[in-house]
């Protein structure tokens, strides 16, 4: 089954939105075991838009169309459609009606420019939209199906998943890959690339790196009714040792919850650099208040003083930058919470700020539990402020997840290097 | 002058990575009154990489070519450009000595399948690259130059902008356009369409908008040497009234850490369910601590009681999520830190939590200073819990911004439902 993706507008050619819908979709068709041939992105204007329809219809069995279906003058995707099937615009009651209805709903007049997405080309079967007010539509031509999508993302996912993932899944029931995920914190592309580059794998299978700061996943590619899927499964988990992170699914917070539930312990965070970004990692998930008691931003130096106790001493002695200090703050939040474990993350963010001792980059980490504290300072890429909080965030959590799976808490990491350690409170 | 773009690669075709390379180009095209007339993604495979580009090369003045440089066997960028070019791969022994240099510097082996990443077709010129181990070339082909560039993102941004930029800015150095850009909160996009819809603009002026949540940027593109260029910004400006968060630069934790040490203001801030993620976003900018003095993730009832001295009675008699909550909260953080403003956020990021008199999506805020509370009692779209985060965050920073401004706290917004607000202490 031949797929090809157009995406329009000038928004996304010129780079105003990022195609995010177009690298979801690849993804999605790639589980189902289908892929695109093709993708192009061609500017508002009518013309180019009719061509490139015509030319995707005649050589692909489907046609994803993206955006243009907005209210506005430059949404010209209806229209486009209207002009290749050689046929007139029509209003639709239906999606009027659907239209009209959620305008009511929130309590406002609805727009007149939003009429203008009610027009269907004549024939054209409607496809709901139910989260906004761009339907979407399917009409056939030169021996293709063409599918016009929404741009808005959360619309353009849920219309697909619900509406056209189980046309294509119909069509093409043998397609289906199984896919195994690795997400692993602490190793190199490069690395993982020599360490799997002398694996022998079966006819049809193959490895996929995706590269997301601050995780890497590793993806096994099976086909359907593989009998070595588990045992090749193994080899790989073997090979990436406790720098797994999680397997299958790629949210860490989501593992960390479960981990923290299941063994019935609270957390307290004390964040410096990351300033509530760790907390704001946890939250995330629906549920972490079952485990995350709460969180202290203690930016200044004043705050890790007040409001967890950290001794002016010991930060004039070793700085707010140092094991010493990221130990006091861990047990300051454990003093001043009810939390059983609590991390503390301090650490210079950069641009400035740095010295020569202690560069930007430079981050402090202590897990403490009851009285025991497992602390690390690393030296992070000081590439922006961005990627050292990011960093920092995933290094917190990987200290986490080791410590409650039992793994050396003090990860082997290759491109973060670590300067100095501590598994006491000094 | 005719620029196009071809990105490379199944990890872009299939979506394991989206092309923000693209996205962020076109845009830096765009200010320099320049675009692309085309944009392709292709497959890693060797024939129809060298196929594209042949035919890029054949239409266009420049063609920017967009990952495949990496160390593994399905990098085939350089290898393609020599079969275009019809000539061998060499060893570039500059690109090879900087390579050693960096895994020296980083107390590494330089892994073997790197010296791939310093084999270069005979006669292109190499494009350095200051942080990472691929670095670029040009080649020119039927009349073309074509440009090769690493698919990281900011590797690829940091070479564009030192090496590429200034050649086409050599090249058509009356192309460049002004910009003006708002960037607003609490407007619809429909709704800024009706109310520009009107508007009369001159030859070659265009407005655009561009929706990234949780702001709505509206943009003014204007011809180099326009004389209305100051009196429209002006109409645009009147018509966005005290909705502009910002102007030409869309960092709203910037803007606000100008306006509060300005002022010579200190902040804290309690946090429910955005959990860290307002604080996160301030100290996102360096400086942050000139002004941030603390923040408090309160996420559970006992951390609002004990850290932030909450009274256990109002949170039994009006709930978690109730505007007196609010105000105790914002007013605990005040007395509990060392700010003279404090921001609060309390409410259901769901999915689930909600009830019939509050559902998912209610969040009730108060900016406090001194014994001056202003609240408010929103319902935002329940779309999802990020959703509801993203915008109680936005929300949180636009009161601050307002405050600050001298504008009214409680903004106009127009998709975003209030309950009930407070202009004192309840």
């Amino acid at each position: 089954m031949k797929i090809e993706m157009l995406s329009t507008g000038d928004e996304v050619l010129q780079g105003d939105i990022a195609d995010t819908n177009a690298a979801w979709c690849g993804q999605e068709l790639n589980e189902l075991g289908l892929s695109f041939s093709r993708r192009q992105t061609v500017a508002d204007n009518m013309n180019d838009i009719v061509d490139a329809l015509q030319q995707a219809a005649e050589r692909s069995d489907w046609v994803l169309v993206n955006g243009g279906l907005g209210p506005t003058s430059d949404d010209l995707s209806a229209e486009a459609a209207a002009r290749l099937t050689a046929c007139e615009l029509e209003l639709n009651q239906d999606w009027l009606k659907q239209l009209e209805a959620w305008y009511v709903a929130q309590n406002t007049k609805m727009p007149e420019s939003n009429i203008k997405q009610a027009m269907l080309p004549k024939g054209a079967v409607m496809v709901d939209n139910p989260i906004g007010t761009a339907c979407g539509f399917i009409v056939e031509h030169a021996g293709a199906k063409l599918i016009f999508t929404p741009g808005v993302p959360s619309e353009f996912k849920r219309m697909l998943k619900e509406q056209w993932f189980p046309q294509l899944i119909a069509a093409a029931p043998n397609a289906q890959a199984k896919v195994k995920r690795f997400y692993t914190f602490g190793l190199s592309e490069s690395s993982l690339s020599d360490r799997f580059n002398d694996l022998a794998l079966p006819e049809g299978v193959h490895l996929g790196y995706r590269s997301a700061r601050p995780s890497i996943e590793v993806k096994l590619f099976y086909p359907r009714e593989a009998p070595e899927y588990e045992q090749l499964s193994q080899v790989v988990r073997n090979e990436l040792a406790d720098h797994v992170f999680t397997e299958d699914q790629g949210n860490w917070a989501l593992h960390l919850q479960q981990l923290m539930i299941a063994q019935g312990k609270k957390l307290a965070l004390a964040e410096s650099c990351t300033g509530g970004m760790l907390a704001a990692e946890l939250v995330a998930v629906a549920g972490s208040s079952a485990y995350l008691d709460r969180g202290f931003v203690t930016y200044s130096n004043q705050a890790k003083q007040q409001s967890i106790g950290v001794p002016t001493a010991t930060i004039e002695q070793y700085g707010a930058v140092s094991i010493e200090t990221s130990q006091a703050m861990a047990l300051g939040a454990l003093k001043h919470s009810e939390a059983d474990i609590a991390l503390s993350v301090t650490g210079i963010a950069g641009p400035s700020g740095g010295s020569e001792e202690k560069p930007v980059g430079t981050v402090c980490f202590t897990l403490a539990e009851g009285d025991k504290c497992i602390s690390q300072q690393l030296l992070l890429s000081n590439r922006s402020r961005s990627v050292v909080r990011i960093m920092s965030t995933a290094v917190a959590m990987d200290m986490l997840r080791r410590y409650l799976t039992g793994s050396p808490v003090l990860g082997d990491y290759q491109h973060l290097k670590r300067i100095d350690s501590a598994d006491r409170i000094l």
